[in-house]
């Protein structure tokens, strides 16, 4: 059983968003210094569904679901056929290319249903697989899952603007060393940049001159601040199989309690997600899929105002964080989080994690879990309560002074 | 690509229960003799949830998981503790022995989900698995898509009586012969037989003697017709760490639309089955969840009221399916399935699947999907509407009449 121990060892989860309730009492006692400071716990390796409530209409639809009986309960593997049809307009006018509702959409059990499918649809043991670094944790794992060498290319998010910072020159090394496969999300998680268009279709351009197929979680596309520029991949010239899209309802519209994503885009690997969802969990939750018929479709003014009570939130914090010498942080462009880099503390950022989450009742993400040049970074998702998450990050900011 | 595009062959989904919508006009046209028989459709390939409604207070749990927000939308991985901790102590009843809420259980999406968190987190590449003819599809196509090795041992469902039917010698032989894993369902899917004591003892022995894990699937074990003896392979003298049980709510308690199962038992298999979900889908809906409030809580009589009414459709359904010459159908002591074998026909079983669909309005799974020595069987699920299903069954007797 050596290998498969290996195997579930890669897959850690201590330190995962969400699981902190799972760590054991460390050995940070005798690291402690100073009292604990009081204040509203915040949790910020995840968006607070009580601050932004799920979007309008949402429960409403779930009930119609219900309502509606066997029809919904069983739907097709890929999803009900009514809202693949409703959808696929939605999503084709959002990414401004075809989709089609019959061959080239499935809906899943949220982004991380639909990341797992494409990932395990198309790549095999010992396929090389570019890797950014940093992007969001599950791509690695995933990746080593399913038994793939990552060959990482590096983003220099922190010392570019205008775009993203993908190192072109690498990624295109990396399709030449034989990479078949190219995952990434944009924007990206956790940095909060936007690829360019120049980035974006050079990356078009390589991947078809290679024979790449390209996965790309564009999860937090919505969410973009100033109306900064987005292209979406399969908007460009790239052929259409190549290309595997993957948005849903999670963040911006704050419905993850209902277990929603999609993935759209090659019919061929659409085709195999439907094969291996079926024994992986049949279909997304049938009565859950009945809330899509909300998504792209919601009042006026919704999605506006939820970007502008984001922004503000990003504003504030950034201009807290600011203050701290030798911390940097890249503004990001879309999606709520923050991933700045601390300056060098007296405590490995792990045990600052932990202290900080004893001391102070803020829990962050290490940037450790994505990738190995994060170490000495945090990410925080600021969709929070605006009053509660400014007030944590003053604590944090004391820590940092404290143990500096 | 070849081995990839070999791996998606074998997870064919085109015959399975619900996707005949995807079947594309066949070749049955030349085969059609004489006209179609008017009657309402029934789809017995799944359970009908507007014939059996969902347990009581299902709805009503869930928009209590709503209300509760972001505490119910984002659990652990493994799901709720406060949940789990409720439904420990009633599996604990339920099946005989211990469960821990803390490291011995986990909520997943639909008992699929439980079903491939385990195969995955139990073999690796090359590993024999034994797995029984008749069984769940699944099983098989879990075992290939990890690259295990598929070990048949055969149930004799049958020409037996008193017991299921399995061979044990020939159980025996496959753990000598080095397999590491056996999964069954118990009762059998399809054939609704219920395992003896006697087989689930031997089952055992022979697997705390051999070393091996064994996954047991209990879906339908609460559906017991005549107060069937049914013995929980965790409540024997087996090492618990070495079993995997696996229910849920979506058949007897018609839940399948919120997606919900749990598996319980190693803590070792269930740490790494976190591991995995985190990665597959994050965690069973969190909503969702909320429901299982309301399961192993039902009013009282509710659940003896469902049994009876299964057992009503399944007599009558018999009754019919006796007065067809060559037809062999074994009585199920639990679940909704029937698995008749049909006499010889003109057409082969496949082809009279697809001529039932037409000219009948009757949906039903080929036995072939359940194995190799099943071809000439047909599966029904008979939680239907009892009158539509009588009349069906009128309408597949005459069509096994008509292509004799």
């Amino acid at each position: 059983m050596g290998s498969i121990e290996t195997k579930f060892e890669k897959l850690a989860t201590d330190n995962a968003p969400g699981q902190e309730t799972r760590q054991k009492a460390g050995t940070i006692e005798t690291l402690l210094c100073g009292d604990s400071i009081a204040g509203t716990p915040v949790d910020f390796s995840h968006g607070d569904v009580d601050a932004f409530a799920p979007a309008p209409g949402s429960f409403e639809a779930f009930a119609a679901g219900v309502e509606r009986g066997g029809r919904q309960a069983y739907t097709e593997y890929r999803g009900s056929l009514e809202i693949r049809t409703a959808l696929a307009g939605r999503l084709a006018d959002f990414t401004g290319a075809a989709v089609s509702a019959d061959d080239g959409l499935i809906i899943t059990p949220g982004t991380q249903g639909a990341l797992f499918l494409a990932i395990a649809s198309t790549i095999s043991a010992g396929d090389k697989v570019a890797v950014v670094q940093p992007d969001y944790f599950a791509n690695r794992k995933l990746v080593q899952f399913f038994d793939g060498e990552i060959v990482p290319v590096k983003l220099d998010y922190l010392d570019t603007r205008e775009r993203a910072g993908l190192d072109l020159a690498a990624l295109e090394d990396v399709f030449k060393a034989g990479a078949k496969v190219f995952v990434f999300s944009n924007p990206n998680n956790p940095a909060g940049v936007v690829y360019s268009r120049q980035e974006i279709e050079t990356i078009a351009r390589l991947a078809e001159h290679h024979g790449a197929t390209v996965v790309v979680d564009e999860l937090y596309s919505r969410l973009l601040y100033d109306k900064s520029p987005y292209t979406h991949l399969r908007a460009t010239d790239i052929d259409p199989e190549r290309v595997v899209t993957i948005i849903g309802p999670s963040k911006t519209e704050s419905l993850s309690g209902y277990r929603l994503g999609t993935a759209f885009g090659s019919t061929r690997i659409v085709g195999r997600m439907e094969k291996l969802q079926a024994i992986v969990s049949l279909r997304a939750p049938g009565y859950s899929q009945a809330v899509l018929n909300t998504w792209f479709a919601e009042p006026a003014g919704w999605l506006s105002g939820r970007i502008a009570a984001h922004q503000a939130i990003r504003d504030d914090l950034l201009s807290k964080l600011a203050a701290v010498e030798g911390l940097r942080a890249r503004k990001p462009e879309a999606g709520s989080y923050l991933f700045p880099r601390l300056p060098e503390l007296a405590v490995s950022t792990q045990d600052f994690v932990r202290i900080l989450r004893r001391q102070a009742a803020v829990t962050v993400t290490p940037g450790a879990e994505f990738g190995p040049h994060s170490t000495d970074s945090l990410r925080l998702n600021f969709s929070q309560d605006h009053k509660a998450a400014a007030d944590a990050i003053g604590r944090l900011v004391e820590l940092i002074g404290r143990y500096r």
